[in-house]
Order: C-alpha cells, then sequence, then structure tokens
C-alpha cells in the first residue's frame, strides 16, 4: 500500500480570486456596463474578504478598464476603454521584438479592406475630413513632418470610414507602430508627390463608393510602402520601436 | 485687473507615478526583459516614496505582465505573456457588443493572409500536424463536438505556420469570439463534408508552397462561414457571445 498523494494547492492571492469572480460576472453580462458595485464594506462582507482585499481586487479591475469611479463615489462597470487594448498590444508588439515586416504583413491584408469597407460604409462627415486632410497633404509635400503626420492622419480617417470596431481595434496599434517608420522614408528619398497620388486615387474610390478600386490602389500604396523603405535603406526584418506618444499615454487608467 | 487664474492640478496617485515611470524605461529599452529591479527598500528610497507605494506599482506592472517574481524574489522585466493582450481584447470586444459581422469582416481579411503567409513559411512539424487535424476532421464530420473543435485547431494551425507574432497577437481574440458561432452551423446544418474538402484544399496549396491557391481557398471558405450562419438562422449582426474557455482564464497574472 503507498500513501495518498496530493497535489499543491493552486493558492491564488485572496484579491485575485475576488478580482475573478466579480470580473466573470462582468464578461457573462450579469453586471452591464453602467452598474453601479455594491460599497466597499458591503462587498467586503458579501464575499467574505476584508476591505483592503476588496480594494485591491478593484484597483486591478481599474487598470484593466472594467470599473471605473461612477456617481457618489461608487464603482461601476464599464467596458475597457480602446486604448487599454491599444497599450497592451503595442507593450507586447515592441517587448516581443516584433519586425516591422510582420506588421506590414498584417497591414497589407487589413488597411485595403479598411478601404473596401470606407467605400462602402463612408459618412459624410468622414469624406469632409479625408478632403481636408488631402488638401493639407498637397500644401506640405516637402515638409517631412507635416507630412508624415499627414499621412498617418489619412490612414487613421479611412479606419474609421470602415465603421468596423473590431478592425479599428486590431489595426491601432500595428498602424501606431508601423506608420512612422515612413518618417524616415519621406525625409530621405521625399516620396512626396507619389504618396499624395495615391491618398488621391483612394479617396477618390472610397467617395465613388467603389470597393474594388479603393482596396487595390490600398494594396499598390502598401507594396510601395516597402519599396519605400528598402530605397531609404531601413532594415525591414528590425525590430520595431516604440512610439513615443503612445509610451506617454500608457499607464493604464490614467486617460479615458 | 483680474485675478490670477489656475487649472486644477492633474494628480496621479503616487503609485501611478511611480508605474509610470518604471513602465516608461521598460518600453524605452532601459531596462531590458530579464533585468532585476532593485529590491523593494531600495527602489522606494531612489523614487522617493513609501514602501507600499512601490507594492502598488508592482502590482499593477505585474498585471500588465511586464514585470513577474524572477530569482530571489526579485521583480524581473518580462515581455507581456501573449493572454495579457488577447484577454484584453477579448474584453474589449465583448463589452463594447461588437458584432460577428464586424469579426467576421475583419477575418476575411487576416485568415486568407495566415494561409497566403504558412504556403511561404510553414515548417515541417506544422504540416504533420495539419495533416493530423485533417485526419481527425474526416473521423468526425457527424459528430458537431468534435467537429468544431477540429475546426478552430485547423485555423489556429495555419496561423500559427505564418509565423507571423503580430498576426498571431491580433487575430487569436477574433478567430475566440467568431469561430466557437460556427458550432452552431454544424448542428444545425451539418457542413461536415463541404468544411472538410475546403480544409483539405487549403492544407494542400500550403503544403504545395502555393499560396494564392492557399489564399483562395481560405477566401471562398469565410464566405462559406457566412453563408452557413445565414442558413442556420443566426443573426450576423448580433453582439458575439464571450468565449467561457477565455473567461476561465482570464484573471491578470494568473497564467503564463
Amino acid at each position: 500500500m503507498s500513501d495518498a498523494a496530493f497535489e499543491t494547492l493552486e493558492r491564488l492571492p485572496a484579491y485575485r480570486i475576488a478580482e475573478r469572480t466579480i470580473r466573470r460576472k462582468i464578461l457573462d453580462g450579469s453586471l452591464a456596463p453602467g452598474t453601479l458595485l455594491p460599497p466597499e464594506h458591503d462587498l467586503a462582507e458579501q464575499l467574505g474578504v476584508t476591505r483592503p482585499t476588496v480594494r485591491e481586487a478593484m484597483r486591478s479591475l481599474e487598470s484593466a478598464g472594467l470599473i471605473e469611479r461612477g456617481a457618489r463615489r461608487r464603482m461601476a462597470v464599464t467596458a475597457p476603454a480602446k486604448n487599454i487594448v491599444i497599450n497592451a498590444m503595442h507593450e507586447a508588439i515592441v517587448l516581443h521584438g516584433i519586425s516591422y515586416r510582420e506588421l506590414w504583413e498584417v497591414q497589407t491584408a487589413v488597411e485595403p479592406l479598411a478601404a473596401r469597407l470606407a467605400a462602402d460604409n463612408i459618412t459624410d462627415d468622414l469624406v469632409e475630413r479625408l478632403r481636408s486632410n488631402l488638401d493639407r497633404t498637397a500644401d506640405c509635400l516637402e515638409d517631412p513632418i507635416a507630412l508624415a503626420a499627414a499621412d498617418i492622419e489619412f490612414h487613421d480617417l479611412v479606419a474609421q470610414a470602415a465603421q468596423n470596431h473590431a478592425l479599428l481595434l486590431a489595426r491601432e496599434p500595428l498602424g501606431a507602430l508601423l506608420l512612422p517608420a515612413y518618417g524616415t522614408v519621406i525625409r530621405r528619398i521625399g516620396p512626396g508627390r507619389r504618396l499624395f497620388e495615391a491618398h488621391r486615387r483612394i479617396f477618390q474610390a472610397i467617395e465613388a463608393g467603389d470597393a474594388d478600386t479603393a482596396q487595390d490602389w490600398m494594396s499598390k500604396h502598401f507594396v510601395d510602402f516597402k519599396r519605400g523603405c528598402e530605397l531609404a535603406g531601413l532594415d525591414f526584418d528590425d525590430a520595431v520601436a516604440p512610439n513615443q506618444n503612445t509610451i506617454d499615454n500608457s499607464t493604464n487608467g490614467d486617460t479615458p
């Protein structure tokens, strides 16, 4: 006969268990966004834990963007702000040393899709904002800093025009890390005319509701992107550099 | 003369400031993954804050997956585990009520890209795993639960074969939320033969290194996916349901 054998129990800190309990109720919909959580002492009593434990769990849920301070200083359930997901993906991409090539490959599929959907779904407001972006682009073809900013704005506007929130979430960190590389291309080889011409064609197709042409021109534009990087002597296999603007906004819970 | 006017100062809790300071050094590379942070009391002294403040900042960085407990119980810098990003995106998709249509639209671009890249980059090991997946799929065409699991595995293996980490990060939460919907289609309209035939064609093209054909068949397969959902009476404009497996693993810091 052998002795009974036990595996070590999984021991999570109490605040992690409290956090997980509340998180499940939020995700399965039993606590909908807008619901106020009970005051700290009630919650502690209901869960059978101490108040510091509840406070700890709350901070963790707040960092994850699942709750925020609501009416009468009570915590309320909320849907996570987009920037929490974007920052998490940004950090993972940078710290795992993902390359420009990897981001570019994904963007060769996602950005033409954005252009295609934009042609089907764009609103009048976004048509005007894209037109104004093109006017400003035409005025700064020889100004590398302004041109790089206008380029990034153009692609962000097209993505917004697609009216697809899954696309916005998945694309934002990729664009925020990939497009700044083009700043170097702009400084070194001055592709202003060619970039403007591609943007103009994409815009015309979107405005005309011509999804196939919008998609094709965006695809060509991304082949050009890679060619520009090669001509400018960038190594596409380098790990991407962090985006300074994103770092400065990256403390969870700071910004809505 | 008017009184001087001041705006309210931005007052972040001390632990958020400590957290942000350390986070910036991690993201800009001055603290590389593997670096041990100073012991708590040293860090408190260096930053000019109390030890509880340092502890709070550490917990927040640990939840974000930027540090983990390393040698001699000291905290070490680390790259965030993939599941932290995936959970954050999963939570945002569910709580923002993103629809099956939105996920499907993105996947019509991303999955054909995965098939295309897989044809160029697949390893022998993944060829064998895909072959074994197909064999098992052929054996369970009439078993809805096993077939739904085999279907999800097939798409995960193709994505792995693409050898692109940005694609894996962006795609995983989309697939984990979209593909389970197909379980309903499988139960209601039994598309087993048609599904198997598409997977077989995609696999053959990937194995033959034929990127165009792999991409085309995956595109067709996703058009079929939508048609199947419509035939099965699913409303593509419904908000996606949370994936129970992901919820159960979703407490940050639990799993590596």
